[in-house]
């Protein structure tokens, strides 16, 4: 059994990889839900639709998130009515809000209506809500105003510099179901290349969570996010700067060494493999873009025998 | 200045004519809001719309009610996810649904985004919902079940028996915005041919807006919507039968006679004018059946000119 703990693009993209490296089955992804947000009413929760449609093949490829073949009315008519369309939702798109709302509505939880959503989708693997309760990610401007997540994510597209990050509602979140339990019984647990401060960090922030995989650091592999100084995707570079952290596999290595006992870095920083030991964690090299399913694949299989071998006696010691 | 009482696709198709009648900005519509419904979410004003819709000219022709040309992704998708979607919204229709919905949230009154909502449409008639307070119309079956209106009407294609019909709220409810000035200050008052029971009910029942009406009475004129012992359109013949009252332009003429002085009745009931005279409202006998534009404007005209002479000292009096 693998876990994964996902965020967006990143997470979808390593999953993809992941349930062709193991029976899809085996696979479950712990997913951040503090970009979650209510728009026009609508429920919607980013990162466990990306991770869906990916693992759907319905994703659009050329954003990573969104439906491919996606049509547009709704956003158009909102639009001729001065709506606010700045967070674009698809017509097919908006039917998973659509179902997603209402069966909250009648009361059913966000980790019964995912298993509702991905089951309909034909994905075997599980994904849980990393909570159930309501977290959410605000990002606080250089300018001092604080703003939510998404707000600053697509609405400001991460092109402002920022000074802190909270996760407002954190203390008070449980663990969702199955979530320790899917951390506590893993072969290996995975930390995807997701955003580090607001993917991972919200999910490693629910209380339980954090310790639970402490608990099993032998066992958990992180996958850099980074690559040679900076990110695929996304304002995980940036981020990582401006909030102090060196935006490097070695920042990324002093963020994870407490929860997680090897780091997998690209082969582009093959020459830092020497600085993440330094912070404690095993690293381990190997091709992490991935262009396509099969690199995702082949990176899966090389995380797989990462984990295999890490608390052996041959693995590292703090 | 032209103020009608207005519940869906009938109200549309006068107000049509009324705006060809007189200058489209003397007219104000008063319109149904009991049908509003919260559905995955999305706050929708079925009847708000479909009057938008038909003065718009971008009403689906064929039945009377959604947009023309519309296109159906959501729905597709949220059946594929096994949502809900006996109550088809489609996605241009949506984007009406997503923008009051948003607006709500940030803190409009409905009237302020039925307005933003016309003015986006192009419409210089003014509606004003009945009521900014939750009201809502509820149906008993026979079967003892009480059921939502939209349940009803949509989801069980009013093909069933009923044994009464309330309307939860309307002690509470206040009239909308403007609503009483509309009353007190239109030249002419026309109620038009909706269900007298659950279009035009809701909004004559609202606490204040039956008053104001009466108070008008010589100067409000009703179309009926039962024509030959029929409804063009709905339930509306089966309603009054089942609740007790005659499914005729006299059974109509009792439920509106102390609201208002004339009824206008369509020409295929001419035989029942001295009927409904002695109900104590003047009749006027006219083509209403709006099968075109210019039938309903010439409808209006007649409307009009029977509210001018009623009052008058030759016109009926109780």
């Amino acid at each position: 059994m693998i876990t994964v703990l996902a965020g967006g693009v990143g997470a979808a993209r390593l999953l993809r990889g992941m349930v062709r490296a193991v029976p899809a089955d085996e696979v479950t992804a712990i997913v951040n839900t503090a970009d979650d947000l209510i728009l026009h009413g609508l429920s919607i929760s980013p990162d466990l639709d990306t991770v869906t449609y990916t693992l759907a093949e319905a994703v659009n490829p050329e954003t990573g998130w969104g439906l491919a073949d996606e049509t547009w009315q709704a956003m158009d008519a909102l639009e001729r009515l001065g709506g606010s369309t700045w967070f674009r939702l698809g017509d097919r798109d908006l039917g998973t809000h659509l179902h997603r709302t209402g069966r909250l509505a009648d009361g059913a939880g966000l980790t019964e209506v995912t298993a509702e959503i991905t089951r309909a989708f034909g994905i075997e693997a599980r994904l849980l809500p990393m909570t159930e309760d309501r977290v959410a990610t605000m990002v606080t401007l250089e300018s001092g105003s604080e703003v939510g997540f998404q707000d600053y994510f697509v609405g400001l597209r991460h092109d402002v510099a920022i000074s802190s990050v909270r996760f407002a509602g954190i203390n008070e979140a449980r663990p969702g179901s199955g979530v320790l339990e899917a951390i506590g019984s893993a072969d290996t647990v995975v930390i995807a290349p997701s955003n580090p401060l607001v993917s991972i960090g919200p999910v490693v922030a629910v209380p339980g969570i954090g310790d639970a995989l402490a608990d099993r650091r032998d066992d958990v592999v992180a996958v850099s996010p980074i690559v040679a100084g900076s990110a695929l995707k996304g304002p995980a570079e940036r981020m990582l700067r401006e909030l102090g952290h060196e935006p490097t596999v070695v920042g990324v290595a002093r963020l994870y060494r407490d929860l997680a006992s090897t780091l997998v870095v690209d082969t582009a920083d093959a020459a830092l493999t020497e600085a993440v030991e330094a912070e404690g964690m095993a690293c381990m090299v190997t091709p992490t873009i991935m262009t396509t399913v099969d690199v995702a694949t082949d990176l899966c299989r090389s995380i797989l025998s990462a984990g295999l071998s890490a608390g052996s006696p041959e693995g590292p010691s703090r």
